[in-house]
């Protein structure tokens, strides 16, 4: 197998552009030619038909494989057999990505030598700002993430791919030459590309006066730190867990944020996203009739935060969630019906009033990161209490 | 208050550079004046202050305030008793976070008129570019976030502080009045400014033929909806807590992901990584002479991924581990003895073995992150069998 450091990038030749095929008008013979030519002898593509007809179990015979990878290069020219065995019932699955492979609105491809993440967290977050032409209304983007691309022949692969699919590509590199050879390519096939971590990179070097090490995540040479910060968040992590739910109130002044808020205000999706970033976290449900630990009302008021929501929208929230819990009739009446919200809401609301201290965030419409944005903010500048509210952190 | 609104980046002066202030050679002198005439009407400031004041409990004094102000511009410049007051032990908080304004080493401004998560993210992945020279090795970088950053006024005086602690900007400002702004004003005083969003925003604004809204998480045009999405994500964080180190194995088969490895192999940071991600995930902790859930067994073995780590690195951990958690000298020669790592380790393998189709990862050395990784490419590629390993979600 060719390797990418024997390819440098000047000596690789590059192949002309593959057609593109639109996703209503499949060409099934317009495909074949190039690819024939082009995949007959790739050595990823083998690999990765490989790896699965081994864990599927199927012999490895050599023309069936070559057939089906021919086949499985468009989406659209499957084997007939294999489509008819998906159940193609609904297009995302149960867990949010999509069930089926075919191309299903406009793709972004988001490439990457490391984790991926950082392209995934880009393309999320620029899309948040098509949220008006997004899926429901009738632009529907599909992202494919490929990760851990550490050679020029899969990156060549899956740039192929992005031009048949009419795809753009989105990359995050940090090999210099895989870089750098992603750029060209798209280039010279009119493919629209974005360097998410490049320019950044860039910067950050010459910023410093120092070069980065072009290693991504996990490579070799670069060895994973058993760092303090690293053990922290672990038991940020694990502290938050134990605590969730009301549980231990008598560890509460062991956390470094504590929620206070009625149920389903999203105290344990906060609690979690806030320990990921490393701040022990303790929540405390407020329920109307039950009284609060008295923990709560002696620890420094400083790190307590009370959650709020419009009743409509908790109302909303409530009901859908009686009924995928499986509630009675009765105890999900109380639950969610208006009267008892408006009532915890005002009980929680008297709490609240009764410790002026405590900051009550309104998370009606909010996402978690938003929310928990709003927090760190007031956290760390009550904190700090430096001359502009910042959060700061180091390297 | 001049709002940004009224202020057209044409129409609005751009001030002359403040002068940058090295870090070992503070001088007050050559602070004061130009701040002392730009900042002293700045409602910015004024909100700020007061806002800490009300919350300190200060009086709302208005020479007291302005004095502070200009006191509270260059962090060098403090209040002797404020900076006595403050216990400087340690340069990091124990949530992680710098304790202290104070500027060390080189600095990164990362501002956003949303949550910022985006710049913070995108900063981090560059940095791990950057580890050869980071805090370790001499050469430490302090990053700042502003969030919620909306009107020009507050831009500005971020802008400009950055110019005078010498620090980079990065930002991801959606209203692009506020990006232009940013960008302008970065250049006519040579700080070294990136755009984090806004090339990828304008390339899949050309890639869908959409123009991007130009709102920021959180504002007031861009409504959070209750997606399916949201709650699923709810609904899987929820499921992993409860799941969390071999609890209810009768819910296996619920999992999406089913971890299964020895104690301290990074199970629940890894579960609950996955689980914000979306997937349900169930860990079950393979202790030496405990018998695992029969459930394991019996679940989908597609979808049970083995943890293992090298047994020097494992030992490591749970020293400090058992240090940590203060266990007596009996148990904790038990747990993190080299006999005792090893043999458990051995019985994790022979179970792993017994079970060919798990894949085994290797988790040494891997951050979070990177395992997850690892894990959602195979688990994708095993359940969409698409002709190229991806990761794809609809939008």
């Amino acid at each position: 197998m060719i390797s990418s450091a024997t390819l440098g990038l000047s000596s690789h030749r590059l192949p002309p552009p593959p057609p593109r095929s639109s996703t209503s008008d499949p060409n099934p013979k317009s495909l074949s030619e190039p690819q024939a030519r082009k995949h007959k002898g790739s050595p990823q593509l083998n690999r990765w038909s490989r790896a699965r007809s081994i864990r599927s179990g199927r012999k490895l015979d050599r023309l069936h494989q070559r057939t089906t990878q021919r086949l499985e290069l468009n989406p659209q020219v499957q084997n007939p057999k294999e489509s008819e065995k998906r159940e193609v019932t609904s297009l995302t699955g149960s867990d949010g990505y999509d069930d089926v492979e075919d191309t299903f609105g406009k793709a972004i491809f988001m490439v990457s030598d490391g984790t991926g993440w950082t392209a995934e967290h880009s393309v999320n977050a620029s899309l948040g700002q098509f949220e008006h032409c997004l899926v429901d209304r009738g632009c529907p983007v599909n992202t494919h993430l490929f990760s851990g691309i550490d050679d020029v022949e899969r990156l060549m692969e899956i740039i192929k791919q992005a031009a048949k699919e009419g795809a753009m590509v989105v990359y995050t590199l940090a090999d210099p030459s895989l870089a750098e050879h992603a750029k060209q390519v798209c280039k010279l096939w009119g493919i629209p590309a974005t360097d998410i971590l490049g320019p950044i990179t860039e910067a950050i070097a010459s910023h410093l006066g120092v070069l980065p090490s072009g290693l991504p995540r996990g490579a070799p040479g670069r060895n994973f730190p058993l760092s303090e910060d690293y053990f922290r968040r672990i038991e940020a992590i694990e502290f938050t867990i134990k605590q969730d739910d009301g549980a231990l109130p008598q560890n509460l002044h062991k956390a470094d944020i504590v929620l206070a808020g009625v149920s389903r205000t999203g105290k344990t999706p906060l609690s979690i996203y806030l320990a990921q970033k490393g701040y022990k976290v303790a929540n405390v449900p407020i329920v109307k009739g039950v009284k609060l630990p008295k923990s709560l009302f002696e620890v420094d008021p400083e790190k307590v935060f009370g959650l709020t929501i419009n009743p409509v929208v908790l109302q909303t929230i409530r009901r859908a969630r009686a009924k995928s819990l499986g509630f009675s009739e009765e105890v999900r009446s109380n639950y969610s019906e208006m009267d008892h919200v408006r009532e915890e809401l005002e009980f929680a609301r008297r709490t609240f009033a009764q410790n002026p201290v405590w900051p009550v965030i309104e998370v009606t419409g909010k996402a978690i990161e938003e929310t928990a944005a709003v927090i760190l903010r007031l956290y760390h500048d009550r904190k700090h209490k430096c001359s502009m509210p910042r959060i700061s952190k180091l390297y």
